[in-house]
């Protein structure tokens, strides 16, 4: 419990938190909500238009970016912020996860994962420390440790493994960090499955190391939403309250609700621009699929009384339009409506636990949802 | 010559123009660049962009609209300016030219083209009268005649008959527009190949049947600049003075040098956002290959004294690497980028004019472009 805190607690409610978390690019406000900018850019959206949507922090993909363009290129280049114009708060994953989801001819070994790069095929080598380096050289306000990540349903003692060398991996990444400049960020991540015990000793060893921040991995990877909660459930009371928590890769808006209200004051998910780019729209009403023909003569707005600009000024039938028609500005348009969607969910989220109401103004966004979308005309 | 004037010549200079065309959407400077947004969208960039570009008016594409998602749909949606959100005027071409470059089975008849959708192999008839019909439920500010264009080097008599055919058809297409409101405009298209009297012979025709402005077509389709140009000088003298002309889909920055110095006033092109989709960048310096290695790690912009925000902020390694990642975002930056050069230069050229000096401006914009890139370093 070595590691600096730059989080403050600001409110809670139940055991849902508000807070701010100091980086040094700038404060975030929490829970945060952060979009994925994989190789260093959001797919559809300029820079400019992730800021106004309301966006803190954003993540960036280690494993991409340390294959194409490089690591050492982009610390040259000034850093992460510097080479993409995103001049705020910036978490990048480990590499860890991606390295098995995305390359070929992967080996785990206790040392390091060796695979090939599926751009070039070219053989890498990454390990806890290497994963550290690499982050620190991208510039990152918030590293994440290396670990391994294990699909769902595995066996049991496949998950423990998998466990216990994300366990040691933490130490080493932990002593890698160690000569990072004040301010930046290191966070453990817990891992176990869907074992509550696994999951709980992985808690505890992780805080027994001290990280500035710990997650949650290893979930929304197919599970039952129960699954992943009951998880979180079990690991919150270990986690130490004035430290943010973060759960990777979630996700719906309705998985964010439920995971505040268990203490969760962190997020990132590509759902918001992938679906984007496959025609859907989030909105107060629900997910709305614009492929469908009865968009095709509406006039009306997704939502009149969005805050963002497009949900409120672009009609349905152009949308429609721009969706059968292949066109990119409708994966423009849908993805930073779609990523201020989420922003604007946020941001009611933090004001609703400030105000002590967040129960309530659960109750009321889920009620929209179910209500479904307006009705066709 | 009966058709109103709503063209107001503000400064020449030798044959170069400057003035102003009011149409009921807005007034368009002379000279001007029209993007291209061919099915309602322009491909890459959200339409505030195309705005913040300096670009007064777009040309949208009657063959794709008319065919997706349609010309009575768009007009019950309240035309193309209510439909997509760009509030200012909009020129579109007649359907004719991508019938024949695009649809299969199409047969030519005096009456009418019939043709094959490539969306959905409908069988579709296009005449002059249901193509002046389709631009006014579009609400096209500026109406195009329907016309055949020969690709060339073609035969004489091919370019004769299609030549003729098209003067038929402007006869037709103005008689289809006499009833459109007042403010509205109908431009005839001059075609004749490389034959410099087939060219008199149709402008002649043409200025006889009295139209808003008048278009030549069918050059830049694989002739050298020399021919194209050539053809214009044919042309020019017999356009009146007191009308708008538009050379139709041209071109590069140095052909709009070349035309606009031989009395052209209106163009349009998609090369700016197409050659942007492929990785290049207009700039004062000539075209730039940003897929180049040269840029992989050069921290400079485009062009350090560019107005526009992107030429201006993105580093040439960022944009290197976004257009080898192929990420959307390049494509988008770049498109913007280029359809923002061609407004400063229209904007340059507009002023130039004005201010007596077109001839030493094109010099040193020559001289510029002759000189190629900043040196790598």
């Amino acid at each position: 419990m070595t590691a600096a805190n730059h989080f403050e607690l600001l409110a809670r409610d139940g055991h849902a938190r508000t807070g701010r978390l100091t980086t040094p690019h700038g404060a975030v406000r929490t829970p945060a909500f952060m979009p994925v900018g994989t190789a260093g850019a959001m797919k559809g959206m300029h820079w400019r238009e992730v800021r106004d949507s309301g966006a803190d922090i954003v993540l960036g993909n280690t494993y991409h970016l340390m294959l194409r363009p490089g690591a050492e290129r982009i610390a040259a280049l000034g850093g992460l912020q510097t080479f993409t114009g995103w001049n705020g708060p910036m978490l990048t994953d480990s590499g860890g996860f991606q390295v098995m989801s995305l390359s070929e001819l992967r080996k785990v070994g206790e040392q390091a994962v060796t695979f090939r790069s599926h751009i070039d095929g070219a053989k890498v080598e990454l390990s806890p420390e290497r994963s550290i380096e690499v982050q620190r050289l991208l510039g990152s306000d918030i590293a994440m440790q290396m670990d391994e990540c294990v699909r769902l349903p595995a066996e049991r003692s496949d998950i423990e493994r998998a466990m216990l060398l994300s366990l040691r991996w933490a130490e080493r990444s932990h002593r890698a960090f160690e000569t990072a400049p004040p301010g930046y960020m290191l966070f453990g991540i817990v891992q176990g499955g869907d074992a509550p015990e696994l999951r709980r000793a992985s808690a505890r060893a992780l805080v027994e190391v001290g990280f500035h921040g710990y997650a949650i991995g290893g979930l929304a990877v197919g599970e039952p939403q129960s699954v992943m909660l009951a998880m979180v459930e079990e690991v919150e009371p270990i986690l130490p309250q004035d430290r943010p928590r973060y759960l990777m890769g979630v996700g719906t808006p309705e998985d964010m609700l439920e995971a505040v209200a268990r203490g969760i004051d962190m997020f990132d998910c590509v759902m918001p621009t992938r679906n984007g780019r496959h025609g859907m729209a989030f909105t107060r009403f629900g997910q709305i699929n614009l492929r469908n023909a009865r968009h095709a003569d509406d006039p009306r707005p997704l939502d009149e009384q969005s805050p963002w600009p497009s949900a409120r000024d672009c009609s349905r039938a152009y949308l429609h339009h721009l969706v059968k028609s292949g066109e990119t500005l409708g994966a423009m348009l849908l993805s930073e409506i779609n990523v201020a969607y989420y922003q604007g969910l946020m941001q009611d989220i933090r004001n609703a636990i400030a105000g002590g109401n967040f129960a309530s103004f659960c109750e009321r966004t889920r009620a929209g949802w179910a209500t479904g979308d307006i009705a066709a005309r």
